[in-house]
């Protein structure tokens, strides 16, 4: 019997809850399925932990040590940079911790030193000061994997017990949705979720239901040409791929509970039409899975929640969620 | 004590399901809060009860007769317009008398003698190609509002008892939503919103949460500048005019639970931002509410089901709700 490697938790913004929900997580570890070590400045989580009164003793140590410390110590595989700070304050000298941290994740789990990476959030504006370029972690992470030779194109899926989404745009206006909702995009999209779920999740006919752009999915056309002219011939084309794929249909309709059974993803043409339907129905369970990477990546649906930071009354239930499902998904 | 009229159902399509649902809900009455009458062709309706096998007697009358026949049988005031149809076939034909049973219902309700209207859901296709020239019925509800010389301005809520939203644009194309979107058209919608919650829901200072346009509310103009130039300012406006309003928030994390107790009413700037949400929360007890005519109009919140017509299957939940939120409001 072959033992998966544990999983790499990454720092993220310590000055967010990141230190919290990674130390209340560890505490909670009869419930998780697999060993996680955290790539952090262990002298500063010991601070976190100590201001913070949660109990939680720290283990510097290699990846392949982190499965035999769990049970009695949170691993940390530590920084070179170093990451002390005031919760809440975050500041452009923690940008080199929190990059280093997610590129010696991505690093450890191509060597297979890690079954997966789950990422605590990070700050956009914390690493855009530092001269960061990236919109995000997803895109951070197809970068880095297509540095490293590998497939870069990365898809965000947002997964709860309850709904499965991928926005085929994501955090671009509203108004620009329309003219960068290409066939091939959608194409390309759908191509990779079926992909993904088939190796990953392991399900053998992925059933892909596929949302209208327009009110109605357009109603043949009456409002908007968007759904005859560029998702249905994308649909149509990818079916005669052998995708189990269909739509487009109304995105009203598509997600209350008898709907949700007849696919297991939702592909959506929009960020918030596929965050609204995802949050408000796993609002602290959602998991935000990257697809399309030589590698899995989980996080938690949410931000470094700065205004809670140092509170002690963060909720670590989406970041368990995440190192659930990454232990559950196949490498 | 004085005891509202009777509200008044309208026939709707007499080839989708609002004959077999009007049946169905006169066959709960037990569990309705007031009594109704169809405005229907008597005939007809008694041979889709027979048809459907639903036993239910039906009683000639007028308005005024309507609440004594309520216990014994279902009261029918006959339509000039004979509206015999059969199951699933809606033909032009049969526009005369749909839109016979709209316009008396807008006449009894505005005399006094109806409450309120409750509408059976109408076919565009049918009413279309008799020279019907509104969007639905809201609009021609509006119109036959100003026809009366009274306000005009109908608004679409969709409410149910996990939540209330308003589109302020609606049957266009997502495309054409921006441009749509202006400042005044947002102040417009919200006034009309809070003075009905008021009015007719007895709310004394209605809360009302505005959705932002773009995800995450366009960060601060980041992603797109409609929440900062356009939204922002129509909510500080009608901050001033003393409207408890805030806004724009992120639409994604706006719609769980502990966000929606925050307000009675979410402002949506598009159709699916607002059914969405609402029909994933509730999809067979939504009701639809016209808000800024002198009389209040609801309806269930899905359509003529040609598909189901006739086979004895239709859920009269929705329709059900509709006639206990109309009972429930002030005239």
């Amino acid at each position: 019997m072959t033992t998966s490697p544990p999983l790499a938790l990454t720092l993220g913004d310590p000055a967010g809850i990141g230190p919290e929900i990674a130390l209340k997580a560890w505490r909670m570890r009869a419930h998780l399925p697999a060993p996680f070590f955290l790539l952090a400045d262990p002298d500063a989580l010991a601070g976190a932990a100590n201001a913070l009164g949660l109990e939680a003793p720290i283990a510097r140590c290699a990846p392949e040590e982190a499965a035999a410390a769990f049970a009695v110590a949170l691993p940390v595989v530590p920084l070179r940079a170093k990451a002390a700070a005031k919760p809440g304050a975050s500041e452009v000298g923690l940008a080199s911790a929190i990059l280093e941290s997610i590129e010696r994740a991505v690093a450890l789990t191509l060597a297979g030193r890690a079954h997966a990476i789950v990422t605590n959030p990070i700050a956009k504006a914390t690493l855009y000061a530092a001269g960061f370029k990236y919109p995000g972690h997803t895109e951070f992470l197809g970068a880095l994997s297509a540095a490293a030779g590998h497939a870069g194109d990365a898809v965000m899926m947002i997964w709860s017990q309850a709904l499965a989404v991928v926005p085929v745009t994501v955090h671009v206006p509203l108004a620009a949705v329309p003219a960068l909702l290409t066939q091939e995009r959608i194409e390309r999209t759908a191509r990779i979720v079926d992909a993904d779920l088939r190796r990953r999740f392991g399900l053998a006919r992925p059933r892909i239901a596929v949302a209208g752009l327009n009110p109605h999915a357009g109603e043949g056309g009456a409002m908007g040409r968007e759904d005859v002219a560029v998702i249905a011939p994308a649909i149509a084309a990818l079916r005669r791929e052998g995708l189990e794929i269909v739509g487009p249909l109304p995105a009203d309709t598509m997600f209350h509970a008898k709907a949700r059974a007849r696919y297991d993803v939702a592909l959506c043409m929009y960020h918030d039409q596929a965050l609204i339907p995802a949050k408000t129905l796993a609002f602290d369970s959602g998991v935000n899975v990257t697809l399309g990477l030589p590698f899995i990546r989980t996080s938690p649906d949410h931000g470094t929640a700065f205004d809670i930071a140092g509170a002690g009354i963060a909720d670590p239930s989406s970041l368990i969620e995440a190192l659930k499902l990454a232990a559950r998904l196949a490498p």
